[in-house]
């Protein structure tokens, strides 16, 4: 729960000076540790292999400090799937019922095990880094009067984030009092998690939305966006970055979904030097204006020879440098129904100790000066809380839910 | 074009005498075949490694004798897109305006070049074994006035397949004058190729629907469907049997397209013995009921101490034993919004040189006795004709439509 030692403020006021050596600090400069991610506390095995790829039965331990899937190396593949709780279980009994019954199923399903009264054993054998995350709603946590066990932000934001100047949202990807974020590389694997655990707490919940996202790096590097962007340069990687930014005092985490669409043949009109306006990066590299390399350090003082800067202010990343290492983002591409004006944007994802500090104020900023948004639209909205991880036998929740 | 040497009447006829032995030949028996794909005449590069996975930037080569996409060992991910033409298209004109440019950006896209005025060249550099095919409708091909110069079932099937007992279809899954059907390991590349053949012949087709399928081969292993099964055992896998049952005189294929949805806890609600009736295999091994072995011949004379049959007659096997290297399967699973009841079920793809022949008694036979009707149902159906493959620097159909 530290604060972020370089404000957005510091970060321009000390540029030039030890600003420099700052960015460099927080702004993901391990490009070395680029391609394999940081140690995962929750990974007993290899994650993927240099391609992206599992290439063996690979599992991600369930149990551990924190919930696995948050700093887990991103799996090909999400379906988040947030449910309503039906009336007579929104109170802490109800929700120690449902956090009991899918803590066991997704440990099994994490492990390749059978879950109770499954009979589809067989797809439920090969995880394939399978991880399953839950969240509980800011409302569903006041319903239930476990707000003053939980972090300020909670009641703060009981009637979701606030709105933001643009927000076109829709019920459709909105709120939900509980949230299942399913990630894997076997997309079977997923598919009957998704099943397993929807069919497991059908009488206390139903399903309000789905959303399903991919991600591909072949090789290895940073995968990129259907705008054709890297996307996810500048992320926390070391275990301090994580304590100071992503995990609250309980061990817990605030995980905020936005559902971003894109306005492709709007988008398409543009050349590519226009694009790397917007975003401030180079599309091949992925380096900041100005740099050469995806993991230079953003310079927001660097001009061209006309004294110009490099990098627009308005750009999405001249919005954004400096607060990459301040939430843990785990966006996935979405693709729809294909049209002539093509259905296809973001899933962004992204995980951090309090989101009135973090999220909030960053897209504050962006809603009101990025270029980007000139092609993006935000749909959906969604926070939630996702209590720390479960020691072994435990469920998730439960020193909140008996304490 | 040679019609099968086993009918199904000759097939029960024999059984007893010389038909055992027919089944061993006709029916997939090739087990050491199994987890490797017969060698494709499009393949220039491994498509999958033992894992089912690409594990390096695989290709699949573009031209050749026949489309990639047919007999190609099954990606992934298939993105199934049916396009409308506009009326002033539906010549053999238009239809060549049409062919040579998505050729040319399909050529480029499987290939990991840069399609034409394409600016998002990095989304298309890892085609991971992507394969674009692509198929004409009977009704598209009789308004061009081509049926003369292709197989007769073409006209015979100009408003569509026949219509089946059960049939549940809806406009939403059926029909198209023409299909692109693509397939990869990735993703993001099976995305951008969609986007990019879409755009570029916008002035010209309109997309009427789209359907997404996956499949997880982990192990190299038949893959399963999301009723539990294997799926696609029986399968033509040599030169000879592709001959034989897949390719027409013109090299080129029939291609049919069914989308089935499962009433899932109907399904669910039986237990594992009651689904292996259904089928008339085992779950865990996908043997047929009474062998030991996935490839074991199906033998629809063997009975248990009581003298029943081990395999129901109404079984999907009983009703299908012999068929399966008749067509070449390439089905995939769907999984749509997640819901309580479940939204899910299988996209259905098969190649035939004849559907006259080759899906269309099967499916009658199927729709009026199979056990498994009560857990499924069709609810969209396409069927077009898929050109010979192309050679270098040519486009699909060129000889139909020049010759």
């Amino acid at each position: 729960m530290t604060r972020r030692s370089i404000s957005r403020r510091g970060f321009f006021a000390g540029v030039g000076l030890t600003g420099a050596t700052a960015v460099i600090t927080s702004c993901g400069s391990d490009s070395e540790a680029a391609g394999s991610m940081a140690s995962d506390k929750n990974g007993t095995s290899p994650q993927a292999d240099s391609a992206g790829l599992a290439t063996e039965d690979t599992k991600i331990a369930f149990d551990g400090e924190h919930q696995a899937g948050i700093q887990t190396a991103p799996q090909t593949h999400a379906l988040l799937v947030a449910y309503n709780v039906r009336k007579e279980q929104r109170s802490a009994k109800g929700l120690q019922r449902i956090m009991r019954i899918w803590t066991g199923d997704a440990r099994n399903l994490a492990q390749g095990h059978t879950p109770l009264a499954d009979l589809e054993s067989e797809l439920a054998m090969a995880p394939r880094n399978l991880t399953i995350t839950v969240g509980w709603s800011p409302r569903l946590i006041s319903d239930a009067k476990l707000s003053d066990k939980l972090p300020g932000w909670i009641e703060n934001n009981r009637d979701g984030l606030p709105k933001f100047k643009g927000d076109q949202l829709t019920e459709d990807f909105s709120d939900g009092d509980l949230v299942l974020q399913i990630c894997g590389d076997d997309l079977t694997a997923v598919s009957h998690a998704a099943r397993v655990l929807t069919r497991g707490c059908r009488d206390f919940v139903t399903p309000k939305w789905s959303q399903r996202g991919f991600i591909d790096s072949p090789t290895g590097e940073t995968p990129r966006n259907l705008l054709g962007f890297k996307d996810g340069t500048a992320i926390p990687r070391s275990k301090e970055e994580y304590d100071d930014a992503v995990w609250d005092e309980l061990g817990g985490s605030a995980m905020v979904v936005r559902r971003v669409v894109y306005d492709m043949p709007e988008w398409e009109a543009l050349d590519r030097s226009s694009r790397e306006v917007v975003f401030g990066r180079s599309i091949e590299t992925g380096a900041p204006l100005g740099g050469t390399e995806e993991f230079d350090e953003v310079d927001l003082n660097a001009v061209n020879e006309q004294g110009l800067p490099m990098i627009d202010p308005h750009s999405h990343v001249g919005l954004t440098a400096g607060e990459g290492t301040h939430m843990r983002r785990r966006a996935y591409n979405w693709d729809g129904e294909v049209t002539a004006l093509g259905s296809t944007g973001l899933i962004f994802i992204c995980f951090q100790d309090d989101p009135d500090t973090a999220f909030t104020p960053l897209q504050k900023r962006l809603a009101e000066g990025d270029r980007l948004n000139q092609w993006v639209t935000h749909v959906g909205s969604a926070v939630f809380w996702c209590p720390a991880g479960t020691p072994e036998g435990g469920y998730w929740g439960q020193d909140v839910l008996e304490g």
